[in-house]
């Protein structure tokens, strides 16, 4: 069995592949070259493929044909990465660098990046609801159904709000456990699990497996956020790949903040024994997804 | 038989009935309320609802049930909203007023309308592939694609970023006829002609009569820019309902700049009839859309 980082490293591989392959088709019928440059550049910057990973392995437990799982993968990732091209805009979390690059707005400019991310959006659900998403068009609707309510009004963005909200505006009940805990969930929660929860829908999965799956995605992508803030709090700039301590500096609640430290690590620790146990009840294939759960508790960037 | 203004105007107040409620939707299931009153704001702004109306008519050459036409007549307008959304900010077309009514951006800010527009552009899918947009899901799948490539960087957004570079970076063959006749057919043709072609789907129509609501619906689309840029060349700011003579004012090359006033409506009308013809196959229920196709001639507004 290889170590988690290499099985990771490999489904990065073969995501970034198709991704490519992807977006290779916008050229091909004719999409504006600076789109097609701009769309590029936000998806195949690197970016460790964890959310695809996710749908990849949530899939494998009930032996979806690879190619389904794989666009699944590629259409959460789109959505990923949009989400990230407008979080970076100047307007929003005003970012020039990520992972390296510039950002798509510093290396274009703002409208372009407003485009490009409008575009993937789009190119999430286009690839999704193909005949090339799934040979059962039932399917291929319930994953556009799914994907749009995780990262629509009352998913992603609706949690990206509560949090600009709490930034710009000073909105929301400031240090408020509970309110912290539902934009948490809202912003980076729902992607993760509907990551899991598209492997479910590709395999046909019993209500019981599906519901099994959300648990393991719903505390995994808790597990996600803790970890985040903790590696912001402890953890060392070069180490982690980006500026530490920004949460602190900026003087943002965060989970790590309002627990301390070692009530956070409890807390995470918990989540990923909680995401564990909902695997319990598949029989086979389960070791990629405790591995990435065990992985999100040791995380070093 | 109503005058064409009155059959639009009945379908705009039918619309932006079942729009409010769809919007409604998302209080009652914990969508921030900032982001639900800057959805509101971007949707329920008055409008004509030309392209849902279209929708609504081409289902009904096939007896669709209204339900699903309306539906989908909705999501095709929400996302003609969250473009003008987007297009109003101020790294676009820097627009403070849309309709009389300050833009999104100006009324909330910049980050808001943002998250506005792509929460607008989920929740178009999210309606069309629930079980409410039609009880067959491989007609859900459909419609789904035709509007995710209609509106993508294919279509819509790509056409956005043809016309955005000829503004702001004075790329692009300026006054190029065939140029400009792609950039406007991509930026509003794309999602006037998917209106048409939503109903066929929706009919399951047969690949003749896609065919031929797709020349229409193409058509009708040309007719429609050419009639814009004609109002702007020729209407009275009073009776337009918003400035006149930008177009000129910004040495801005539209089909009119170039073929000149007369050969321009001379295009027009002939585009009319293409759309009028292209229906000669359908034995009823044609005449709201003949009557679209006239309207679009003798614009005034």
């Amino acid at each position: 069995m290889s170590p988690f980082p290499v099985l990771l490293g490999n489904a990065a591989t073969h995501i970034d592949a198709e991704l490519s392959r992807i977006l290779d088709r916008e050229t091909d019928r004719g999409t504006p070259p600076r789109l097609v440059s701009a769309m590029r550049h936000a998806v195949l910057g690197g970016g460790k493929r964890f959310r695809p990973f996710l749908t990849l392995q949530s899939a494998a437990l009930f032996g979806v044909e690879p190619s389904f799982a794989q666009t699944a993968a590629c259409a959460v990732e789109l959505i990923h990465c949009y989400s990230l091209v407008h979080d970076d805009l100047p307007c929003m979390d005003n970012d020039e660098l990520r992972r390296g690059r510039p950002t798509v707005w510093k290396a274009y400019d703002e409208w372009t990046a407003v485009l490009a991310g409008d575009a993937l959006q789009s190119l999430a659900f286009e690839i999704l609801s193909a005949p090339t998403g799934h040979d059962n068009p039932t399917i291929r609707a319930e994953l556009v159904l799914a994907l749009s309510c995780a990262g629509g009004a009352g998913g992603m963005v609706g949690g990206q709000i509560l949090d600009l909200e709490a930034d710009k505006l000073q909105v929301g009940p400031h240090g408020d456990i509970a309110h912290i805990t539902r934009l948490q969930a809202m912003k980076t929660g729902k992607l993760i699990a509907v990551a899991c929860e598209l492997g479910a829908i590709l395999g046909k999965a019993s209500p019981e497996d599906v519901k099994a799956l959300k648990i393991y995605g719903d505390a995994l992508g808790f597990a996600f956020q803790i970890s985040d803030d903790l590696l912001d709090a402890e953890g060392q700039t070069e180490e982690v790949g980006k500026a530490t301590g920004k949460d602190a500096a900026a003087g943002k609640a965060t989970l790590v903040s309002l627990f301390g430290v070692t009530e956070a690590r409890h807390h995470l620790d918990q989540a990923i024994d909680q995401a564990i146990a909902a695997l319990e009840r598949f029989s086979a294939r389960t070791q990629p997804l405790i591995d990435a759960a065990n992985y999100m508790g040791r995380r070093t960037h």
